[in-house]
């Protein structure tokens, strides 16, 4: 489907990705690949970073000046911000001053309320060209050689427009998505980091906790020794990179919170019907979540994703 | 290598089978196949499991009468109890009035402290030919027609025997499972059931609890709709049979308590954590978790076995 659609008219004049890490790269890489975009420049830290991302044809050009890069760009051009959770507000902060009339920001990171709070921070309202989304899409690997472009393919993308944005804005940015065979859903902020902070934020703390408590709380050097392939898959997602978390926990802090509470005190009701020996209480609960388990596989549930 | 070894002595004259569920049937199918047992009779609830289990080779024969049974065995022929956890102590209490001198007894459930009480308490005191042991294997299929002649290759077997263990009970129940390609591995009840609680029921607790919260508790009916691929891994465990596992929790509550608390006080540190934006907690938890996951992969933690 890929090269079948070189043919296809670009969609977007000029692409803009700041930071060309495996979610920008994919992007710029993805685009490229598909002819849905006339030029791609990456900016990035450094000459041999961006020597790299040119001789890796992940961009056609790549910048060191995200000011000068982006001073160039005109009305309809789209500039993806592409760097960790808690580095967007610097880089909207920098876009502000340089920004042309009429071009479209969006970004790729995993919390959508804290960038949404720093943009009306930062401008005094929620610019109507800035277009907020999020790819659950991601892998184990990381950095610009780990750049794929079928990276989104049937997986989804959900943006979270506010009442200001302008349709055009969000359009564009859709079809950008859709151009990389991705699935674009919308939401609000609000619903996007109480869905993400239930069903990824909070299962990244467990499971960062449960191997805490198991390596460092419970003493005993064998602990892992006689672990068996269920445990494995349970605590795959604590091998995550540190540093992205911290920053996801961070930024969605009330979500994560939120649904924190609501874990810890359905954990609690379930510990003490164990100590009170209360067979029935187990067996409901069991069959209950064994039911909203297999219901959610059925509906194919995480099928084509693999992080976050 | 199964069909090679067919020429191996038997180890065992008459192998009984107490439910032919995967695991019993596994066992008895595996030794079959490998002529590592003379005659392998099952004992099973009705006229037509025992058919089923016949016309499937997992046994020799099948029978519905325990008592019958296990009453015609002599010294060194070994008696399998394969039923569910909370099931073994009807099983003892049956065998014991009818079990001749010098047979071997020993069973698969995924406790053994509770399995033991229970024989203590039956005999008043821990009969020397009772040797207790837990396959780390499993599968999410289950019944007679799962069966596999090969579950237990390279899986670990844990036996826990007592000071008051017969040797040669022991050493024939070892070389039972390392005929079935097995590695066997000693240490003592309170080891496995606070190792097993640990890093088996503890995680399965967890994600029951985890899918309760998220289906039951947060009020979202989109909350699963969007959860991505390490939310599938996460949960997967929380798709388990309901009963077997409301037995486990029953039959190692302290273990499982003992786990839980400390996984709980975890938690509640990262939640405070979170509350208080305390980056360097997030950042140096996160890092030691992932640490200790990483290494338990490079050990190759979990590599063969399915479940439990």
């Amino acid at each position: 489907m890929a090269t079948d659609s070189k043919t296809q008219e670009p969609i977007i004049n000029t692409l803009v990705v700041i930071g060309l890490g495996l979610i920008g790269g994919s992007v710029s890489k993805g685009l490229g690949v598909r002819g849905a975009v006339r030029n791609r420049i990456g900016v990035v830290r450094d000459a041999q970073s961006a020597e790299l991302a040119v001789s890796l044809g992940v961009v056609d050009r790549a910048s060191t000046s995200l000011e000068e890069t982006v001073a160039a760009l005109s009305e309809g051009d789209v500039v993806l911000i592409a760097v960790p959770t808690l580095a967007v507000a610097g880089v909207i902060k920098r876009l502000k001053p340089v920004l042309p009339q009429g071009v479209i920001v969006t970004d790729a990171a995993s919390v959508k309320g804290s960038v949404r709070d720093v943009a009306v921070d930062i401008y005094g309202y929620m610019p109507t060209h800035l277009v907020l989304g999020h790819p659950i899409a991601g892998s184990e690997k990381s950095g610009v050689t780990a750049a794929n472009a079928n990276l989104y393919e049937q997986h989804r993308v959900i943006l979270t427009p506010e009442p200001d944005t302008a349709p055009e804005a969000l359009s564009q940015v859709e079809a950008m998505w859709q151009a990389l065979g991705a699935q674009v859903i919308e939401m609000s902020v609000a619903e996007h980091d109480q869905v993400l902070g239930a069903t990824s934020h909070l299962p990244h703390a467990i499971a960062y906790s449960l191997v805490d408590t198991l390596a460092n709380d419970l003493h005993n050097p064998n602990i892992f020794r006689y672990a068996a392939g269920g445990f494995r898959d349970f605590t795959r997602i604590a091998s995550s990179d540190p540093v992205m978390w911290h920053d996801i926990m961070r930024a969605n802090r009330e979500a994560v919170l939120q649904s924190l509470d609501l874990f810890l005190e359905n954990l609690n009701r379930l510990k003490s019907a164990i100590a009170r020996d209360d067979g029935d209480y187990l067996l409901t609960t069991f069959a209950r979540a064994k039911s909203a388990r297999d219901l959610y596989t059925q509906l194919g549930g995480g099928s084509h994703s693999e992080s976050e």
